[in-house]
């Protein structure tokens, strides 16, 4: 006789978040009465626009409460669609937008219709850890790649050639990334595409931090590629995490895929949640994240000088998400130092290897989602660790 | 090179839902002025009760818009344990309980941990598509079972002993079913759970209708077995389809499996759902649901009735759920019927081959989410029609 309680192999390969066990200790620590300053969150610190709120309210009210069009309500495919066109003149079809339980519902789909089993799909080290469960519970491969300061803590087209293989079907990038917060150049980014295109696999590319960009404009690939799949979200732009919202952008060829899978795997995003993102793209909401760039824009400045200032190493000033991925290696490695930065100066951040194997135990990640104030404050109590 | 447009196999297998073809239908007759009386849905006419409603709203403007706790909020995983506990007397210890997105999410979660490759899970032809679908996604089989009348439209123990084979994995049932209502009776259930575990796998069910039974009390399978996943869901119980809340009891020894799967794969179910969630349990919600019960049992009534005297076979009324899975095959197959019934008589059915292939031509499923005035007119015009 078998077992009965064993598990899918594919489980063994699934890690729990480490920033889940960080978090638990540091509301221990507060629950004692100590001081923690939480810089460890992967969402922003700001809440729900009004306008997002007062919309979704409305159609609760309404009774519109019940399953969805499983690929959106019109209402907000459409708004998606003109917000390309608009903010950055892409002509991407309302058709080809496919509304989510959030990024993870995007990335979930987007692998289920393109990965086999045992193919394999490109992706930096440090990476956003579930990309590598993504990639896994359809039986795929992860094939991380290393990747350090010296292209920004991103894959080039020089690694997808190198790396590639017959079974591997595609690559997985995010620009800004999470832990990095850094971006694929443009000129890079096309050079991926079309490498990636010529060995004939398929492009993934995460925007889910690129309204949050500090030192230039906010782009999309879709301005200028069409065969590509795009996962977004409203999460990080619209502080809007809880809504679990977000959508795909799906190429000609998979829609039809996509629709099947979407169907039977999810029925429909939450409809409250669809309701109140139509809202966020009023003009009202579009000051509130301007608002909100600029002040994340200058916590970032505020964060990356503060910490090379105590002796953390910034190769790359992160150029987006709200993010500061930190050599912490001057104090000694990164699970030490991360419990140490908790214990002994009440400073919560997440280390290294949440993201990866490469360098992890030199690495922690900073998230700015802390008012300047406390950010002031986490430096100080670091300086005087550190110093 | 290969291919860059290269699906993954497993899309092939996944199937557009049939009924979304002929709601697409419908609302074009509606568009044109035609009178089309819906019995088509999966999902109840009647809303959301307005403590959850409330409970939501007072959520969102308190800023509770952020992810939560990925297994779920502490006050909903203690209501429904609480619930178990007050409506059933069973022990199901709050850890055990996990908050997903819709039964949606509590089935891939359940199937991802336990499904290799290759292996197969035993469950009925009719039965919900999607079972189907998230067996294939994880590159399990679903090996379906041919049932009919003299089963109750549902597995036995003698099924899944005569079915079992060394690459299977488990049995996934659902009590009451959709399409047909049908539950499975208790001795058969625990028959069905000691020859699964006996021969080395593990039963998954499905209880998400099983607040909506009529000629008996509602009843759980975890009064009296510990080591089995139960999938359940608040969209038809409290008319919540669109808010995407479900739940899924783990085995103690899947619990840390299912906790990596929630956070990698969904991070958390909706925030303002599971606040809303919590009053589902209020005795105001509990009152409302028996007032539902009441009139779909009435409903059920005036359908079965109605549909055997005009000539459909329903040989097993069915018990529960809002479906009556009838035998057409006296008025042709079943996609003539419903495309007659739609056409010719202004009703809306859903053909049996969105449920399989088992007799699939001879069957058509009557939703009765319509009020009682609406079925009697529904009735009468397919009396007119096939007499």
């Amino acid at each position: 006789m078998t077992d009965p309680h064993r598990l899918a192999a594919r489980v063994d390969e699934i890690r729990h978040f480490g920033v889940m066990a960080v978090a638990d200790e540091a509301w221990r620590l507060e629950h004692e009465g100590r001081s923690v300053i939480w810089l460890l969150a992967g969402e922003p610190d700001f809440g729900t626009p009004p306008p997002v709120v007062e919309a979704a309210h409305a159609s609760i009210a309404h009774g519109k409460v019940h399953y969805t069009s499983s690929l959106g309500i019109p209402a907000l495919r459409e708004a998606i669609s003109q917000h390309y066109d608009t903010r950055f003149g892409a002509d991407v079809p309302v058709d080809r937008i496919v509304v989510t339980t959030g990024a993870s519902g995007a990335l979930s789909l987007a692998l289920a219709a393109l990965v086999d089993r045992d193919e394999r799909v490109l992706m930096t080290d440090p990476g956003y850890p579930c990309n590598r469960a993504f990639t896994r519970i359809f039986e795929g491969v992860a094939a991380t790649v290393p990747v350090g300061a010296d292209t920004g803590y991103q894959l080039t087209a020089d690694h997808v050639r190198s790396r590639w293989d017959d079974r591997t079907r595609g690559v997985l990038l995010a620009t800004p990334s999470n832990p990095t917060g850094t971006v694929v150049p443009s000129a890079e980014l096309d050079a991926i595409a079309a490498a990636t295109t010529e060995l004939g696999g398929t492009l993934v590319v995460d925007e889910i931090y690129s309204e949050l960009v500090y030192d230039h404009p906010p782009t999309t690939v879709l301005d200028r590629l069409d065969d590509v799949f795009v996962v977004n979200s409203f999460s990080k732009t619209y502080g809007m995490t809880g809504w679990r919202l977000g959508w795909l952008v799906v190429p000609e060829w998979a829609l039809d895929a996509v629709a099947r899978l979407v169907q039977n795997l999810y029925i429909s995003a939450p409809a409250p949640s669809q309701w109140g993102g139509v809202a966020a793209f009023t003009p009202e909401v579009t000051t509130e994240v301007e608002r909100r760039r600029t002040v994340l824009h200058s916590r970032r400045d505020l964060l990356v000088e503060g910490l090379r200032s105590i002796g953390f190493a910034v190769p790359v000033v992160p150029q987006g998400a709200f993010y500061v991925y930190a050599d912490c290696s001057a104090f000694g490695p990164s699970g030490d130092v991360a419990h140490r930065l908790l214990h002994e100066a009440g400073v919560a951040v997440t280390p290294g290897d949440d993201f990866g194997v490469h360098d992890a135990d030199r690495h922690v990640r900073f998230s700015y989602t802390a008012p300047k104030s406390r950010l002031t404050e986490a430096l100080d109590r670091m300086a005087k660790l550190l110093s």
